[in-house]
């Protein structure tokens, strides 16, 4: 059985989810109670372990979770991975049990090599926020959630902020809320907190405020995908950010692992986003009522009965508006796409030997 | 006694608000049960005759009044204005009861006066929208609330979107929720619907994706402040859509009467922005549950306790982030210092005449 923080029931509560079986989990990963690009394939190469270990059949399940949600290409990642161990395992000839534990192994690997990388483009991320901000004393933006609870790690831009505070450079954290779910309410401001950060929430409209009074001096953001010419999907709400920055010439940076990048995605408008339920939008469910999930359809409605909603989870911000791409093989700036073919090519070189 | 419509309950009730004094008006303003800045100065107006009539102190209620929320000049100007009357009757040897007499009759007439200026103005709004949008099937986005819970008449901003609807020029209404306090989900969606608009609700955060696909062929909001060179304080979220537009160009159209503008605040910098409790960041109360406000400490709490937030209830626009600013008395397009000044002259004019 695999077992996760239920990030649907934080801040209020600390929950354990079980999940025994890839169903289970496929729904854990719909209602975001496991959520996070890397954290996502780290979920799905388990789950297909899991599959493996209790005997289901492990493409099937491969299909399954690979499909649970379209937009971070993690997920499709660490499930390819761990049903790829399992195949190559049983083509040796190892019998079930053996070729499950190939697929385990595999999750393992990845689980382990998130947290390296979680490590490294803390590093890199932080050089570059010392070179494009002399001086020191950093406020940052941030939106949505990408610290611990996302990854093998400390993740991805929140773990660049991390080590900016660690390092004594971070003067504030500025996060966003991040409607319609509050990843950043509910899940950045209890890591921000946990960590002994000097933080402030705002609703993600109050952002365009801080810019016009110098407020941010840079916007660190994750990414659930990036295509092959840099276009980067990550939360609804993280292209304004992007179009803000660029009007008030701060710095825009990407912080992601090379395994976000895809290179088979040409560019920002062939990028499937998801859409989720107006309920969302429509309806307030509380963190902390045990057994009701967001757009449940079980919330508080906070609009007229039968309003239609539009609600992308995710928003496209083109290669132009972004001023670096961190990953744990380095700082891509300016973002091209022969700048990204050469990065993937690299880690890949590191993969293999 | 004042009996206004609470629009904290809605769209869950209609439920009525009566104030038997100013302290009690006081309240209703500060925790926006009454809102929106033409209704906020007809409040005002109402809110010094019923301080008359009930023999209070005049000058003090009116100092009570005019102070209840700092940025809506429109409060301040709908208070004076009744004072005025007040005081003018007396020095002409009025005694109490035909000197409140005379401060209601002007509130009344800033009623009438408010619901003509908005009838005006869906007009002149409406024809600038046919100009900048020859072929007619607009797709407006609209911020926060500004239809006739707002106003003597239809409102501002709402009131032009609805003349294109009724001349079936309306392809569609995209509603930002308008957090924190959803004003957006809770009151345009309520008034849409009730006027049979095609609308959809979306975040705050959804809006750049609508931008980046060309879904929105204009901007329409309202202002609760213009400074003399153009800048314009809205409900917070504005300026980012103001941001987005001008990258995208898209019209920026900011529909207001007269009485908005304010030549004694200089420009942007020197319009004071209402800070709110971080509480209607920090918690959510569902509108229907009774007893409860906004912001009050008693709703259910989305982020970590003791979390601080940062919480403008408004932003400031500068002019060139501004296509046009629509009046009762005409469109101004460019916005200039000069036209402005114009623009508030002729009005006065009209007044005098």
């Amino acid at each position: 059985m695999l077992v996760l923080l239920d990030q649907t029931r934080l801040p209020a509560e600390e929950v354990e989810l079980v999940c025994t079986d890839v169903p289970g989990l496929v729904l854990a990963i719909q209602k975001l109670a496991v959520r996070g690009a890397p954290l996502l394939g780290i979920a799905g190469a388990y789950g297909v372990a899991l599959a493996a270990a209790r005997g289901y059949d492990v493409d099937e399940a491969a299909a399954l979770l690979a499909g649970a949600r379209p937009t971070a290409v993690n997920l499709g990642y660490g499930v390819r991975l761990a049903a790829g161990a399992y195949r190559a395992a049983a083509e040796k000839g190892a019998g079930p049990a053996e070729a499950g534990a190939a697929a385990l192994g595999a999750a393992k690997a990845l689980h382990r090599a998130d947290a390296e990388a979680s490590a490294r483009m803390a590093r890199h991320g932080l050089a570059l926020l010392d070179e494009l901000l002399p001086g020191g004393s950093h406020r940052v933006l941030t939106h949505c959630n990408t610290g611990r609870l996302v990854s093998g790690g400390e993740g991805t831009a929140f773990a660049v902020a991390l080590a900016a505070h660690r390092a004594g450079r971070l003067r504030r954290l500025w996060v966003d809320e991040t409607r319609p779910l509050l990843q950043g309410a509910r899940l950045t401001a209890y890591e921000a907190a946990g960590s002994g950060m000097a933080y402030s929430l705002l609703s993600d409209n109050a952002a365009g405020s801080l810019f016009a009074a110098g407020e941010v001096d840079a916007v660190l953001i994750g990414a659930d995908r990036i295509a092959a010419d840099g276009s980067v999907a990550n939360k609804v709400g993280s292209y304004p950010l992007a179009v803000l920055a660029k009007y008030h010439h701060v710095p825009f940076i990407v912080v992601a692992p090379v395994t976000t990048v895809d290179l088979e995605t040409p560019d920002g408008a062939s990028i499937e986003v998801e859409q989720r339920p107006g309920q969302e939008v429509t309806e307030f469910t509380a963190p902390q009522v045990p057994g009701s999930g967001w757009g449940s359809g079980s919330g508080h409605s906070v609009a007229p009965l039968g309003t239609q909603a539009y609600n992308p989870a995710f928003d496209v911000t083109p290669p132009e508006l972004v001023t670096a791409i961190v990953t744990e093989e380095g700082v891509l700036s300016p973002v091209t796409g022969g700048g990204l073919r050469e990065l993937c090519a690299r880690s890949r070189q590191v993969t293999i030997s």
